[in-house]
């Protein structure tokens, strides 16, 4: 058995990583923490079937555990990150913290000095992209819930070369969890409920930063820049990107879509939808799939809808993908 | 045209009655208050249609004013409905502070002493009930949005000394715009949205107390105790009271239905709903409605339906609708 | 590994239960059908991660499954049950055709003749009330949603002799999928979005039928009459039932709440809340779970407050807990 | 007194319309029709606080009316705007039955022969626009609200030659209003909430026709194809289209909302966006506002949001608001 320590079990994202590992069989939970509930028990705070009892960051037994998952805020996930290196555990850190390759990158992006500048780069936890580096690392940065939606919603379109013009333009929709659980005005039910709200449009948003740098990896024919355009949905979860790629307009809709059938024929997590079907929020809300489909709106212009759990594939099981990875398990354990 | 004043327009209830008060044809609204945001106007903080420059309390002119509606925090309402009152201004004040009849049971459901106890009793601001003292009023105390639905509700029941049994069950739900616009975590959209939340049951919730204090004034046959459980549900706003009530076991459907619909002929602002039809949340909303039905259970025991829109009749419209009777305004002015 | 057929996998409680049978390590699904979508596959009509090719019931091979989950329109399920057995499956009923124990009940509740009248009475598939004779057995009735939430939480007060007032009331609160997946203009996001509207309040709600019988069973003191008020809500799952109930005078809180702690000791699938908390939709959406909580409103007059999700313990995962059950697997798997 | 008649008021926008009407102080309505429930009261089949004796479209007295207002199914729509005309009414007509120019554009977008082909072309219902075409017209096409959100969002830019690029994409957000109140499966509750969901991508909705008709009349830089992206948001009313076009690349942002803000400083309807804030649903909901901010993602591409209420300024009071101006009205009055 794996033992696992989670920190940050009272935020969204590590509730959802504690909720799916119960579905784990090789593995046990050993620790959980949470800053503002430290010494309660989890089922005090959080109205669900889980229990655990509580501790605070700083008395996690790091030492117990063989990995330890990390969604934690961005700045004090890399401190603890170090931490559990040191105490030998691996690590799958949910934070933005060590997602972009390079010092420069990171303090353009998140406008501060990053504090480990020679741990980057870190192997970027997408595994249907980087599964051998995942499989030897024992530090992986688990990518935001966008640019999963964006990267895998555009990489065998970029890695063939069809991609024609640099600019691609993103309308992304949201469910409010990506937003985490402080308390605030503008995520209250009232505020969020009955409407959709565009913010941080352009290229603005953090994401922004990830996105662009792993999209210039996969691409053979451009440097993309991403016009990034998110809304707040009043959902809870769930995430669908629309991509607007301008393509080689001598292909036709059937060859974009082989490229994306080949490209994940072998992917347990990645759905192509079939022609005449369009990826909707609905077909991966509370899995790990990623749903994909492929319009060819006019010659040159295709439209990829792009539809994963903010929480579960564009969080905590990407996570537990990664972990499965790093830790020699069935990809697929605990995750169906 | 009247002058009118409001305090607290960035409240959830302030700003209803905002909204509500650009379609009355006799008044101006000349100043609006807000103390987070004092100084910024209004569509800089709510995104909306409305606008208008925001001062704080301090800084309102209530001489300038005929009336003033204060939709301020307990506790500051009071004091600020002074200083009201004494520039010359009428005032319909949302908050509990004049709700109840003495500073004793003020201290009893709110917990500290009463600031002004000689000025109580004031007038309880439902037309329904006391159109002629709040016709003479110059302060009013507008009734919570649980106590309206559950007094019309039963009102008619009681004043026909009907009720044989002291103990009323009430089974609330409400929309969560009444528990107001700050930033808590429980009214999150992560945590309201796709659960339904009971909470304060018993005879615990503040509301119990001017409930009790009202359906005692009206009741001919016992002194009802309300067993009060309210319940948040995911939408904005509006509010169904389940109200379950032991009545003559000789009665049947058809003539308790008559006790209401002969109470509330002449009022345009209660619909009885006819046999074999249930209020529901969808009736009201958006409007200044209270709709009623009637059901016989079984022999002896009444289940109403009370439906109001809780930021509406249950608070904004109400008080305009106080408004246009000490006005003397027709009382639908406005509130079609 | 035990074979399994689905019939009625693209109604919501078949598909639910096709979703929770991916997990159960000791099965397999032979077939499932649709009558609407027979000779297509699942995946073509289901917006979700799941697919397999769709077979009408009348050429579903009961002979080759161990076990027959039948999520069938009332009617339709009787016959289909009989042939499953006749063809020596076991079988799990959704519907209410074996729930009621007498053919007299039957067509009083659902106004037509009992076809298997001789058949009757079949084990009520409560696992927490009947688990030997489930155990037994080769066709299980599968509780209602409202029922099993009701049972369960008053069956520790009925079965300690406490309750002193035949009549119980219930304010239920459900969310849609309980309606069922066919095409109605009042089942429409239109008609159910930002309302709360009640239906069948009284004595006249089909599932008051099976509550009464299963509560005379348990009870000591009564023979209940069951008040039932149900209400849709805006939310697709989750089920709280609000239970009024009269008990002995002199028992204080803690002691009502040591008989639901005392009944419950040894179930994984009930949670008693701890003083102070309230059962909320929340604590058992997407699980097996029954939450219950129990509060004295006043000397007399207790209040409990029992969740569960209806289309999970209310439906489909009570189906595989009793399947789990009648196949001598772990009670648990593949539930957690 | 004006005299009006409404047509389909049990759907959606008919209903809408009348609810609005309630607040118009310089008309009566005379007659509302409903095909299904015609010889009822609207209160029997609509929970809401109207009511009318509804009578069939056949038995509707046209000659009793100044203006009828027709919310029927294209195809009925066309005939009974010209008996309603024929009988001396002025009709304003929400189908998509006159709003196409010639037949054979009719044709190709719905897919059958015009049966009035000789009454094309008809004013288009847009005051911003049209006004005075509308003014003096006896038959107004009122628009379909996607196209009145890409029109209003985009008329400035087309109107000054600033747009370099004919290919205009629309990403559209809708509340499912907008898809009427007829019993389908993929519109019930649960297939709704909690997810998003596009459909008919790329360039073959419906409405793609009116939009590229009316913005090739705008345009003076290029002949616009609009490649428009449906999706259905869990709300019932409200819409925000983002709308990515390509303009000269030597503005900055400022002098693109300058073109907005000059075009619209006059229009009581229509609210540009300042600086830093964007337009979302919320701004627009239960008004007849358009909302829009304009953002300039890089160089060359600007992101325009525009938001309107898909059954209000999106139909019914954009329908009121071009009766106003057939009338003579103030085109405010019964709006605000």
């Amino acid at each position: 058995m794996v033992r696992v320590g989670i920190c940050g079990v009272t935020g969204y994202a590590g509730y959802e990583a504690l909720r799916w590992l119960r579905r784990h069989r090789h593995l046990e939970v050993v620790f959980a923490t949470s800053e503002a509930q430290a010494g309660k028990s989890l089922a005090e705070s959080y109205p669900g079937p889980l229990d655990i009892m509580l501790t605070s960051v700083e008395d996690a037994p790091f030492d117990k555990v063989d990995v330890a998952l990390l969604a934690l805020p961005h700045g004090a996930a890399a401190r603890t990150a170090v931490r559990a290196l040191e105490a030998g555990a691996k690590v799958v850190d949910f934070s933005a913290d060590f997602r972009l390759d390079t010092p420069e990158r990171y303090a353009k992006w998140y406008n501060h000095t990053h504090e480990f500048p020679d741990m980057l780069p870190i192997p970027y936890g997408i595994p249907e992209l980087n599964r051998d580096a995942i499989a030897t690392a024992r530090l992986v940065a688990n990518p935001g819930c966008y640019p999963t939606s964006v990267i895998l919603g555009t990489m065998p379109l970029l890695r063939a070369g069809v991609v024609t013009d640099p600019t691609i333009i993103v309308d992304a929709k949201s469910g409010v969890s990506g937003a985490g659980r402080a308390a605030k005005v503008n995520m209250l039910f009232g505020e969020i409920h009955d409407t959709v709200t565009p913010y941080n449009i352009g290229h603005v948003h953090r994401h922004v930063g990830e996105i662009e740098q792993e999209l210039a990896k996969l691409s053979t024919s451009v440097t993309p820049t991403v016009i990034f355009n998110p809304h707040l949905i009043p959902v809870t979860r769930g995430m669908l990107s629309g991509i607007y790629v301008r393509v080689d307009a001598s292909l036709d809709e059937a060859s974009l879509r082989a490229l994306y059938t080949t490209a994940y024929a072998h992917e347990p997590f990645v759905r192509v939808m079939p022609a005449g079907q369009l990826a909707a929020m609905a077909h991966t809300v509370n899995t790990n799939m990623c749903a994909i489909s492929v319009t060819l709106a006019q010659p040159g212009l295709a439209v990829i809808m792009s539809s994963l759990d903010n929480l579960a594939k564009g969080a905590a099981t990407q996570a537990i993908q990664c972990m499965n990875v790093m830790c020699g398990f069935a990809e697929t354990e605990g995750l169906l």
